[in-house]
């Protein structure tokens, strides 16, 4: 069976074991004679997916009890939407804009006329950093998002504030320990750490989506979800399911803790790689804000006809999805939670490879 | 390997040779190297996969070109909400209640505050009937639900109006051949008929959603997907995908019109068994409102401990899914596009033996 080696920035690679697990039980799920596609979401053998998923989290990520576990749909792009229909109280909103997606986060507040402040922004030079923030106090929520895929910037350090911080971390979720006394929501897609696509991810204090406008349509509600276990409607059973079994593996692999020790690891060899190329490969991140996620480099003088021919070069290897986004150029070579070291080995030698027949 | 009869209202049975070709492409899509669902969404591969899918729809369900073919996240709930957000132009909008699902549609046209008129309602009798529709032609749009689910009641011809008609087929999509000139708007979530839960379809005359209030969110505008080809941002590939499958069984069983002339003859087996069964058996639904999707039935005398009794009989028979909705209590069968006609002969012979024992 061929394998490749997958750098995609979202749907990206998963763990061979778990797809292979979910192989085996795709059409008799368990024995009990069904695909656990087929299976009600008011069935029990359902619900012990579901409610399994939503305990592995709060153990493997340590979620305080009164925080919400959700599983909901329309990816981070609707958290945008979500996120203002149920903080805002009024007052002024308060955002950090570190990138594409923070700049959609903060267009979907102007689109409901709240009262949006950018404190913080790196755009003039090209998001290649992140900008200190000073949220206040006193606004309804300030809000972040934590690791940038297109830019490969991640913050180190969560900004301290007393009001509420909101955290997209679509790209960075379960990939280290998290201090929960600093967040009050956390959201994510799951298609990049924790499964496939179709899956929202939605971690919440409770405290804060008690009271919610009546205006606020009722799917679009947290409250709806959090009340119901998430089963106000039918969710996305299978890839719940497949979230599940990604939780199954972080466990196996010893926890969040050693999974972020090996992502550093993997970082680690590809920006040394970077940094000791005598200048052929630069980095598009500053140093200390550097992605442990999203790696993101141009070759010298931003080249981009040698710039494909990497790409090219990788893909012959078995390596794909190094294309780097538009707005940096060059590539991108993402390696969430399921890249193997192994993975970016073969890369680093590609790029030590490359960099020699063309210095 | 084990296979139960799963007569669940959803999700709910797909066919095992689509369960059988998920299963070996799930690992290794057709060769690639990796699963479909690691596959990134702006890659051709998944295009293929997405753009195929849309194309065996439009041909299996003869959609005309000037409708365009969506794919959401949420359900029919969260389309409860979209569909008034889109087409709501500050007139009238007229809702048949017919059940469950009208009513919480028509309750979230109300938290928009639209002014909304009920037009037709079945609660008196516990919405046994489709009651007679009479929508103007000056309305915003015109509301109905195709089939209800726990009800099993289900038009047989859709009420004529000229104000755009908007149909939740959830529970009926691709069971029949639809007149598209009678229809404006359609949704239905895919895990009845048409593949797993977290998919939702939306096929739409293009013109109907070219304006759309600058209020409403980016991700809640049809206008968003529909100009994007329903990638605005990461769609749920996998279930996408098993919906592209779905489809191709679809045609390889003979097209929509094979298929309902098998959903006649499934469904006509098991109303047959109740009409024949000398009162032991009484169905929910009037005979001209009669579901082919979901049966509804109850013992003689609603006897509530007798009725759970042949629920456990069939489940010893491995037919699962047959407990009837708490709104109407007894047995429902939902016997939608992949369920068996040898399935549903189980199922009446099973109820023929326990009328037999409990005569």
């Amino acid at each position: 069976m061929k394998r490749v080696i997958n750098f995609n920035a979202g749907p990206s690679t998963l763990p061979l074991s778990v797809l292979e697990k979910a192989q085996r039980e795709l059409v008799d799920f368990r024995g009990h004679g069904l695909s656990i596609m087929e299976a009600s979401h008011r069935s029990k053998l359902y619900e012990d997916v579901h409610n399994g998923a939503i305990e592995k989290m709060r153990n493997l990520y340590t979620i305080p009890d009164d925080y919400a576990v959700l599983f909901l749909q329309g990816g981070a792009s609707m958290q945008f939407a979500m996120v203002p229909m149920n903080l805002y109280r009024g007052g002024v909103i308060e955002y950090a804009n570190t990138g594409a997606w923070s700049k959609k986060a903060i267009k979907e507040a102007q689109i409901q006329k709240c009262q949006v402040q950018i404190v913080a922004e790196s755009s003039e030079s090209n998001f290649d950093h992140i900008p200190d923030a000073h949220f206040s106090d006193t606004c309804d929520y300030a809000h972040i998002t934590s690791n940038n895929t297109i830019y490969g910037t991640q913050y180190k350090c969560f900004p301290e504030t007393k009001a509420p911080l909101v955290v997209d971390a679509s790209s960075d979720i379960f990939s280290y320990p998290v201090e929960w006394s600093k967040i009050d929501l956390m959201y994510a897609g799951a298609q990049k750490n924790a499964g496939p696509s179709g899956v929202t991810i939605v971690i919440v204090k409770k405290s804060l989506i008690e009271n919610v406008s009546e205006d606020v349509p009722t799917m679009l509600r947290y409250k709806t979800h959090a009340d119901a276990n998430s089963l106000y409607n039918t969710p996305p059973t299978f890839g719940i399911y497949m979230l599940s079994l990604m939780m199954e593996w972080l466990e196996e692999r010893g926890g969040i803790e050693a999974v972020a020790q090996y992502n550093e690891e993997k970082a680690a060899l590809l920006y040394d790689a970077i940094d000791n190329s005598d200048g052929f490969y630069t980095g598009h991140a500053r140093r200390q804000d550097r992605s442990l996620m999203n790696v993101t480099f141009n070759i010298r003088n931003k080249d981009a006809e040698l710039e494909a021919k990497l790409v090219a070069f990788c893909e012959e290897r078995d390596m794909i999805g190094l294309k780097g986004h538009r707005s940096v150029g060059g590539l991108r070579a993402s390696i969430y939670n399921a890249m193997t070291i192994e993975g970016v080995q073969k890369l680093v030698t590609a790029m030590e490879d490359f960099r020699k027949a063309h210095s």
